[in-house]
């Protein structure tokens, strides 16, 4: 059995990663597993365990956290939100290839944990474009866009941390290009060797 | 300018490196720039300077190795073979990709100089299909079926020292396949940050 590809997206907050997940996922060639997060929070009305959040109590939440189960998580609000590892671990090893749309912060945390998936940052075009749509819209002072080119700047810069950036001038190409990288990333001889060696073993026995 | 990506193919002899080179080049959309080895042998009829090969005195290539700008080099026959650095460097700060088709020994110590490239394996079908076919021929005593067995086997463990695998079954699929790669390893963040980084400076002036 080979084992699916982890795929992570992140990228600065408004960029689009939401709709860029909804497309891919209405893509007909694309079976990927969502990463299911777990959470202390009550379900609301129509809300399933194991299908919408693994919904736990807090001491298990404490405890997945001890055993070092969540490969990141995060309180707001009074309570707990993260993602286990080991339903990730199980879906990848069952061959499906698993999808998680995360924020910054998390998609850095998930990676010293599972440094084999392919981290895809969705980034903004770029930001000549940003300026200048922003002054051709001539609603902002010089200063406001000034402000928010450099937030995009040091935006950008997070993602030297990643292993793709993908642009997301339309929507359609950063699908195209995520359904790309997740097709080459099952011939990365990491993921292929394990298989490899397996069959090499299995002839000189 | 975006730097051009360096394709490093390579593979056991026998697998079919040279057929799927040329089937790679005939592509329409593929606009490689092939790599030009340099030697020390008189040029053939025919054979053109800075085409067929970069035709120099012994001097001139001895020269080159203490410079330093020999990628990889082999004496056959009283002749040095190798693979100029310079060239590779100056196609890629033109925008251009380079492909470099090499023996396994030449594709290690190009990796050790410039690593950043995308050093694709190219590896035989699954040893089963192998063992069936040396099989189903008929002519071969069981020994040396084993033998043959056992070479691929010991061929194939060579991958970990590669990027990529890509598993010469059917030459199209292959063609196909080192395609994906070349477009995914210009999104690629090594490949994409420089562009953003002098985007970025360019804007904070």
């Amino acid at each position: 059995m080979k084992r699916g590809v982890l795929i992570v997206l992140s990228g600065p907050s408004g960029v689009g990663k939401g709709t860029v997940r909804k497309a891919l996922f209405e893509e007909p060639d694309i079976d990927f597993t969502y990463s299911i997060s777990m959470t202390t929070r009550k379900p609301r009305d129509g809300e399933v365990h194991g299908e919408d959040y693994f919904f736990v109590s807090r001491d298990e939440f404490e405890a997945n956290i001890k055993a070092n189960n969540m490969l990141e998580y995060a309180e707001y609000v009074g309570n707990y939100y993260g993602t286990p590892k080991s339903f990730i671990d199980e879906t990848l090893a069952s061959g499906h290839d698993v999808f998680l749309e995360i924020d910054v912060q998390g998609a850095l945390q998930v990676k010293e944990k599972m440094p084999e998936g392919a981290y895809i940052f969705l980034t903004p075009p770029d930001l000549k474009a940003l300026k200048e749509r922003l002054q051709g819209r001539g609603t902002d002072a010089p200063e406001v866009i000034e402000r928010r080119v450099a937030a995009a700047s040091s935006e950008i810069r997070m993602m030297a941390n990643y292993d793709y950036a993908v642009v997301n001038d339309e929507v359609e190409t950063a699908v195209d290009r995520i359904k790309n990288i997740v097709q080459v990333e099952r011939l990365r001889v990491n993921h292929i060797l394990p298989e490899y060696i397996a069959m090499i073993e299995e002839f000189e026995k």
